[in-house]
């Protein structure tokens, strides 16, 4: 058999009309080629969301080493801005084009190809294992969260684990992830009595408890960064009220922050500071403060170490690029792994991703997967 | 000719849907009462909206006694509320009832009663004017506005005006305004750069500088009342931003603030101090932030003297009750009049105005007839 030719796989995955929650034909395709190269494979659907796990190798194997990647894509957005189909997959001017092109259809053909041509070639004394779901970019909650509990239940296990998604600012090859600040979002409703304008003193306006309240979170300043990660950063990203009337004091307005933060703090050290300060505000304007968090992922590192020095040393080999060990960004489904195992994320420079015309370097996919190979080589000697 | 029987008028009124800027057949019900009881009517149509001036006894005359109110109404909100049809002047337990039932259907009938009557049995020496509107309710810019306009270019005047809307909080008799606040609207839009959440120092985020705004503005002491007036107050009636994304900063975000202010401000010494507000906190959150004031009226009183005092005279000699001299509550259609003589307001009490199920005591209407009538009697007498 000869090589899989990952810029190929790629565009047929592109090809795949694989919009969060739709499946589009893109596990399904990955499941025919992974099998062709002697992986079982195993779709662990959950919830309306398809996910594909694929093991070369005995379950149990003495060393394992496993790839964590998504094959749905964010909508196309406004069709009439893209030059190009947005799942046609189009060569034009060295790259392919179309949604997921970047994120990340070309991370996963990238090493899925990686580990066809490594168990064909030079077959290891263990396991590649490749969890790849359909649910990134949605709510997360059946992808590869479900892959990781049918993995537990079964006996499956990796010892490492290697994300794909692009980890590149600009220059391919300059960044990998060892970690992720965690994510949280608090709604906050804060409610008093409806009234008139004219006769404020009979109301209890919920506004200026509000306004006091996000001048008092916006301000704060969380950390100053820690060892390896940024400041915590906290956003207010809404308020809302809806009152038209200018002659009414609104009965209720609601606010929502979001909080990006290290790991100086926990989803639920924030949540308690976060209760303090709504519970002193609702005190000072005599109004009801309520507080609702969600923790989309708590902050994770994989401290510099033996799995990060072998992705590094791979990722400088192929690039003359000593990638620098980052924290930065938004959230990954890292954030589930690291559970289970060190888990860290290289991958191409994500410039454009979600965009119109989102396109990626063909040559970039064949250096992608030059890199996983050459990990996969290393983890193995 | 009998007396005008003002409760019967009032029915009549309710009958027509005259929801603004409908005239729903009002205005042309008191032409036509009005000009068989020998008063000269004119149409003052302005905009869209109908208004009515009538005079009995010669323009120019010696002395000229006026009356202002409105015959427009609200909506009547939600129908299945309502116990009775809201146009249908249904006589119930003592009551009317209907849209326009206190505000101010009835005031008007009062006054346009008592007018006739008194012209009829102690014809004055002198004339008595009724400018009534058909758009109080609505932005008011063709209403009481148009038919002073009118009236100056006809050189028609009136010495004194008594303003027939609602007055009383709880009981007849207990209250008359003598002046009122101001009301203006600030409409603040706050606009920085728009990015992701998880890279604030990216972005300029307009909210945490709104929050600060809302909070100064919200916390300031304006004044602590003068002779006449309550202090000041200042209402946040909305904070909007309609950003559904948690991971997104907004770009722009909107504030409405409502200020009922008294004689110790005008409405642009309150624009002064709102838009160094707005400056202050641009500079220090390095956004852009925009002011928008509408001041619907300025603070205005007309001190006690003979016009109260007579007002007060015939309320107290009708009801027993010394009405208290208040400026508080919203505007009216005074704030138009006092630029052309003096002005005070006497009427019923207002509750149940603009509500479901408005109905007004027929007693009352009678006593209110009554004061009018006795106002007439003493201002030429
Ligand atoms: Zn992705
Ligand atoms: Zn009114």
């Amino acid at each position: 058999m000869s090589p899989v030719d990952p810029a190929d796989l790629t565009a047929r995955l592109i090809r795949c009309p694989s919009v969060t929650p739709e499946e589009g034909g893109a596990l399904t395709l990955l499941e025919e080629v992974l099998t062709d190269a002697g992986f079982a494979c195993t779709r662990v659907d959950r919830g309306g969301t398809a996910n594909l796990f694929a093991r070369w190798g005995d379950r149990g194997a003495a060393r394992n080493f496993g790839f964590n990647g998504h094959t749905d894509v964010v909508p196309v957005g406004d069709r009439a801005e893209w030059t190009a189909d947005p799942f046609g997959a189009e060569e034009r001017d060295g790259h392919l084009w179309g949604r997921g092109a970047v994120d990340m259809k070309s991370g996963v053909a990238a090493f899925a190809a990686a580990a066809c041509d490594f168990v064909r070639d030079t077959p290891p004394d263990g396991a590649v294992i490749l969890a790849i779901t359909g649910d990134e970019e949605g709510d997360a909650t059946d992808g590869t969260t479900a892959l990781l509990d049918w993995m537990a239940a079964q006996g499956e296990r990796m010892d490492a684990c290697l994300v794909g998604e692009p980890t590149c600012p600009e220059t391919f090859g300059e960044m990998m992830k060892i970690g992720r600040r965690g994510s949280l979002n608090a709604h906050v409703t804060v409610t008093g009595v409806q009234g008139h304008s004219a006769y404020p003193h009979r109301a209890r306006n919920p506004l200026p408890a509000m306004a006091r309240l996000m001048d008092r979170l916006a301000s704060e300043t969380l950390d100053e960064g820690t060892d390896h990660f940024d400041p915590s950063t906290l956003a207010v990203v809404t308020i809302d009220t809806g009152n038209p009337a200018t002659n009414v004091i609104p009965r209720q307005t609601r606010a929502t922050i979001n909080i990006r933060f290290n790991d100086r703090h926990t989803g639920a050290s924030l949540t308690d500071w976060l209760r303090e300060e709504c519970d002193r505000v609702a005190g000072e304007f005599d109004v009801t403060v309520d507080l609702a968090v969600k923790v989309s992922g708590e902050a994770f590192l994989t401290p510099p170490g033996p799995l990060s020095d072998l992705v590094a040393a791979a990722v400088e080999a192929e690039t003359g690029l000593r990638p620098v060990l980052s924290t930065s960004g938004g959230t990954s489904d890292a954030r589930f792994v690291r559970v289970h195992c060190p888990v860290v994320e290289f991958g191409l420079v994500g410039r454009g991703m979600h965009g119109v015309d989102e396109k990626v370097e063909i040559a970039q996919i064949h250096a992608l997967k030059a890199v996983y190979a050459r990990v996969l080589r290393s983890f193995f000697a």
